[in-house]
């Protein structure tokens, strides 16, 4: 079998470290070979069945990225409107999408209802394809974050509003809605962490035994 | 910003390609220090509002892991009824799960009500924290691959008996049931392509604009 070594091993954790959820870009664009080079990589991803039921929308015109950035808005307004006191001044004032910059964005949608792999591994769990299409995601951040690029995942949004907004069928989910893009900062610290909204435990992980 | 040499992308494209379903284990132990260190790369997931909503149990005694496998098979026998001719002779002779071999069993969980994140960015879209858990299982899973183990998703279960037979609260929702060990075979195919059951797509990926 292919062997990886130590020293892979750790930049690969380093890697990990570095997949941060970015908010904060640069407005220039992304190479469209470089997107797709990363793109590429959701095919290596697990799918249920090889159902690769993972859809993907590139939103490029104007008044479709208006259109998300206002469903965004008016969630996050929603939201905002759950938290009292302190907590609502600290949410109003947290930078939560990097939408007005970010020079790309995907949505990525699951197919619920793809005939590819025949319904294998799905039928007591069929929320197994969305998590196929979680998976994707994973490999093209990592695969993003070694370019460079970085990318922010947006999920204060009303699903059905976007999934009419982007005018894809009914049986498409949004899994999730990612800005892609170059990060303005190098930092390590997640921006709820700086602001004392949650904190990271740094600590080994626990499990329970049964 | 860190940066990724071009040696280490290639790398880790080779990695993600080591990175499948491994369904045929050797009985040898996983020494828990290795098991811990590459669970460890649960908490460098994304993990919406940094609720960390993920739970893990290790299935270690006889009487739970017969449990889980009957479950499998109660939950596979079903699954075969459900296709015919052909298909359901293929899909008999198919091999879904290394329950029996693998000597870790991991159930991972989502705690869907954990307070953790106060709600941060999962109101309109809750799924998202189940969603960093498949984060969570994708960073574990490469890193186990680096080590040279294999990891096997088990989705062919029934997963409110599962929860109730490894006796969890409520809210905790299953999200993937996962063999661990040490693979058997060196392949690069996955046993589904093998025998024809589905296609992977060597192509480049494709998308949609809007």
């Amino acid at each position: 079998m292919r062997e990886f070594s130590p020293d892979f091993r750790s930049e690969l954790l380093e890697l990990m470290k570095w997949r941060r959820d970015v908010r904060h870009f640069k407005s220039d664009p992304v190479p469209v070979d470089l997107l797709r080079d990363c793109l590429d990589t959701f095919q290596l991803a697990p799918s249920v069945g090889l159902s690769e039921p993972w859809r993907i929308v590139r939103v490029t015109q104007d008044e479709t990225r208006e259109k998300a950035v206002s469903n965004f808005q008016s969630s996050n307004r929603e939201a905002l409107a759950g938290y009292e006191g302190d907590r609502a001044e600290l949410y109003a004032g947290l930078k939560l999408s990097g939408m007005r910059e970010a020079p790309e964005h995907l949505a990525i949608f699951c197919d619920d209802e793809t005939p590819k792999g025949t319904g294998l591994g799905a039928r007591t769990m069929p929320e197994t394809r969305r998590y196929s299409v979680v998976s994707a995601i994973m490999n093209f951040w990592l695969a993003a974050r070694t370019h460079g690029l970085g990318v922010g995942w947006v999920s204060i949004l009303d699903p059905d509003r976007l999934r009419r907004d982007l005018d894809v069928p009914e049986n498409w989910s949004l899994v999730a809605y990612l800005c892609v893009g170059w990060p303005q900062e190098d930092t390590l610290t997640p921006e709820l962490q700086t602001v004392g909204w949650e904190l990271r435990d740094p600590r080994t992980i626990d499990w329970f035994e049964r």
